[in-house]
């Protein structure tokens, strides 16, 4: 029992810390009204009249009439998406209002396994973020159809439920709750045995006795909602609706108006970001840029203020430690301005400090990485132009292939038959029809392999991309017009350690470098969000017109999202959950 | 993992039982519409359409058209104050729609230990009823001020935490939080360190910050609750507020005005009775009746229907298991009426159908109890007019004396002073002054006390009452306006085990057994409540004006609510812990 607390409680000690002349946001009670935070340590003390517990030592920050609202909660982000090493990360997020996340870290499982992601919940350890460890459930996806650098298996994942911030499982995925996958369902029984744990689903497109199979198995979150119907699905089976509003999916403003013109409860709904790219984190902010739109869209305050804490901390049976004002709860305090032109002023996170009115005022130094988290890009053979031809019968003139498609606004691939020219045996891209070869190079110096398929819909012309992140093994994908740009690019993905790049002609046109599991920078945020920027303009002016390109380019090989993805196992059917031949048909 | 339940929920094997043609009220999205509920053994398989769960052999339940809603849930009940032993009490409850509650079972803890507890429990399990075990905080309430039977130290609580279906610790007490109670607080730590269980408050008048400080120790709940300021203290500070609306104390109206007319969230508001008289639940019912009495002030179907589900299954953090239609919950599902004319037609508790469209389908058979729940009367000293005699100086004609008087409509006493005849040196009650004897004679066989005061507001005459149900000690309490009777009447109550009785001239005008614990009966509910109503009649014919007078003489012997008490210790002056003299002054 902490007896400091309940000394300052009780008006017995001064507090640390007091926030007043605000407006207090109740997300319990649903109220505002004038009021202030006192603090103690890292925890709320008293809220309401806190003037007794001023003292003379007492720190003091004036809300100047502002919005006075819990710290902002994400119940369901991959800080590795923001390509940012985690204190950095920190410092990002925390600078927006954001003071607490639920994360698995699954990216950094998927190369350095459970050792990687203790090394990160380490270097997190020295920033004010307050990071719930979800376990994943599965390193990687597809074991079968993919190579990765970490496994996770059931005697894995008790040892990681065991960490002392894991609060449940991750990424519990639809399809294999259905197969009945036995190690998935032995680590839900671990999960739900161990007091207050949750299991967090990933339950795309699942209706009916789908959906009610993995609510039945006692999942009890979602963030893979599209649709008018997948809100209704989630949350009258009282699955907790977390609406994602991140930078390769967008999917809260359709899913809002479905909750406002219905008149839904929305206490189980909460937003989260899943996938946040660095130059929207640096330009539009974290959950204070969702709330923007959710505001803007005429969601009360209130409600708009609970979906970004209470309801998410409800979410994962974390009410008692986060996600309102209230004694005993963390301190995580924001000061922002009304529903109009919604900016959180100040934060504080844990009882610091973090921000005075949009100024930063802590910095987290780089961390000394484990060793486990550094060099982890090792080609077991020579990648050469030749590496990426598909060779076919040589009498062949043209070939009928199976290009996969991304959709512009998310990356979900779709088929399209095209036919292309074969010249000495070797399939040939086509520009011209945005046929362009896609390969995966096994990057863990386990077997070597690459696969290799044809992509559509980044309408890339003279050059080639490649990029150390690609979910769910990591292995570097590459995509081009031509085979020695390919080569080079990949080439020069292993030897800077990990990173994203294009090359043109033989030569490197741009490129971030990744040091970190082949995932993150140690850069700041600004200096690393205009790295990214140049690459992306170098990436449209070779005609893309997705936004974020190397973020779809990632989720191409992710084996979980239909219709087709390729691995360095080969190109895989997602439905069928096999590794099929792109080439359908020779044509002489 | 449940793989039969998946199984059905899934499509491949049909329902056990098919609740079809209701109108959902979904606690979760807020709604209300069209569909069914399948169930597989004793859970929830699916909600909405479910007519593909309908096999060869599933039982069908056709709701006519009527509302469905999640089986009832009282977050605080003393199953005790009903009389009943708790197989009658389960029945009873569950024939009006109950299908679990949260206890702690302390009236057996303070009379037989946790080993009466367990042997509750033990009967408990034949039933349908689910019941959530909130171990008991402290037993007795003042040890120094009261002889109980049983006694809980740390140690003992943290076995009876250990218990399977334990949830949390129970009536954490505002003033001994304050205190900080040493054992209660190692008990505190103990119960927040074993994941998902929570503290229940019993906080009575606490505000400011007495308040901040009970909450700040992590307390979460609180039934004490009286009137507006209580409903704002409770919620804003996180504290899910349990309006209580049962035999001895009937808040809910007063704090229901407060949260509709201030538009509060109702998310964390819930419904209890804590204590619910045998002839108030033979006559009105449960949780069916606190909904009329909701409903017919304006409130929401939803919402009410809410706070006596999924408000107080979140309230334990056992919403993951109870208090919802969703699959993976228990099948606890209630067919009823609308908001008007409320009532509950048709139960099904755990996948059971205990009633068909009022009528009751179950019957429990009375327990072989544990022999430490039996035979628990027990006198040290022989008990005779004598004993409740309060002797002063001989020479004295009357005494100023402390008089305690009872509130008409809540067990709460507070002070009169009032000036006694005194006769061969005894002080003399005086009916006119409506002045009792009271008294408290140990029944445990430990020490043989008797404690003596005066006693108000019951305004009753020639005769005495004895009852073996005393909070929080349980031990004889005595109450008349002659000795004799008095004696006469404890000592009947020691000879039959224990019980309620009245005695008139000496002999015994109305009586009713309790052999369990001398707490409980093993009669069914309309012969136990028949019984009641006789000994309620015989109390309202000697000139008591109070409605229930032997659970009011129960609660006036409890030294935590204030101004004064009796205990087998003596006369309590409540606010200041401490034993006082009732004689305050002689006048000669």
């Amino acid at each position: 029992m902490n007896k400091e607390l309940l000394s300052v409680a009780k008006g017995n000690k001064p507090a640390d810390l007091v926030v007043n002349n605000g407006k207090i946001v109740n997300v319990y009670s649903g109220e505002i009204y004038e009021g202030g935070v006192a603090v103690c340590g890292d925890t709320i003390a008293a809220v309401g009249d806190v003037s007794y517990c001023i003292g003379e030592n007492t720190k003091i920050i004036d809300a100047q009439g502002n919005f006075i609202t819990p710290g902002f909660l994400d119940g369901h982000i991959h800080p590795e998406s923001s390509s940012m090493a985690v204190r950095n990360f920190a410092e990002a997020v925390l600078s927006h209002g954001t003071t607490g996340i639920m994360t698995d870290f699954h990216e950094i499982g998927v190369v350095s396994g459970l050792d990687g992601i203790k090394a990160v919940l380490k270097e997190a350890e020295a920033t004010d973020l307050k990071i719930f460890f979800i376990v994943p459930s599965h390193v990687p996806f597809a074991p079968n159809l993919e190579t990765s650098g970490g496994h996770f298996n059931p005697e894995i994942i008790r040892e990681a439920l065991k960490l002392p911030n894991a609060v449940g499982l991750s990424e519990c995925v639809g399809p294999y709750i259905l197969e009945e996958h036995e190690e998935l369902l032995e680590s839900f029984d671990d999960t739900l045995s161990m007091g207050g744990k949750t299991l967090q689903g990933h339950l795309p497109a699942m209706y009916g006795p789908d959906m009610n199979a993995c609510v039945a198995a006692g999942v009890t979150t979602c963030h893979e909602a599209f649709c008018e119907q997948d809100v209704f699905e989630r949350l009258r089976n009282g699955v907790y609706l977390q609406m994602r509003e991140g930078s390769s999916a967008s999917n809260m403003p359709l899913l809002l108006k479905t909750v406002m013109e219905n008149n839904l409860d929305t206490s189980m709904i909460s937003i989260v970001t899943d996938d946040l790219h660095t130059v929207d984190l640096y330009e539009r902010g974290h959950l204070d840029q969702s709330l923007r739109t959710a505001l803007s869209s005429g969601l009360d305050f209130v409600k708009a203020i609970q979906m970004v804490t209470f309801n998410c901390a409800k979410s994962f049976g974390l009410e008692r430690e986060v996600g309102g004002l209230a004694p005993g709860r963390r301190a995580d305090i924001n000061i922002t301005t009304g529903a109009e032109d919604f900016k959180v002023l100040t934060t504080i996170a844990g009882g610091r400090q973090i921000t005075d009115n949009g100024k930063m005022l802590v910095h987290y130094e780089a961390a000394q990485h484990d060793s486990c988290l550094l060099n982890t890009t090792h080609l077991l053979n020579p990648i050469t132009a030749d590496s990426f031809k598909i060779h076919v019968d040589k009498d062949a003139k043209k070939a009928k292939v199976l290009c996969m498609d991304t959709l512009p606004y998310i990356p979900f691939t779709h088929r399209r038959d095209v036919e292309l020219d074969v010249v000495d045996g070797v399939v040939q891209c086509d520009v011209e029809q945005d046929v362009l070869y896609i390969a995966q190079v096994e990057r863990h110096g386990i077997n070597g392999n690459v696969g290799k398929a044809f992509m559509g819909g980044f309408h890339i012309r003279g050059g080639a991309l490649a990029s150390s992140v690609g979910h769910d093994n990591h292995n570097i994908i590459v995509m081009g017009d031509n085979f020695e740009d390919m080569a080079v690019a990949v080439n020069r993905c292993i030897e800077i350690g990990g990173g994203q790049l294009i090359v043109k002609d033989g030569k490197v046109a741009a490129e971030v470098a990744y040091p970190i599991c082949g995932l993150m920078s140690d850069l700041p945020l600004d200096e690393l969000s205009e790295q990214k920027k140049v690459l992306n303009q170098v990436a449209y002016d070779m005609g893309t017109p997705i936004r974020i390109p190397f973020m779809f380019l990632g989720f191409i090989c992710l084996a979980c999202i239909e219709d087709y993805a390729i691995t360095d196992k080969g190109f895989i059917d997602v439905k069928k959950h096999e590794i099929i031949d792109p080439v359908l048909e020779l044509l002489k």
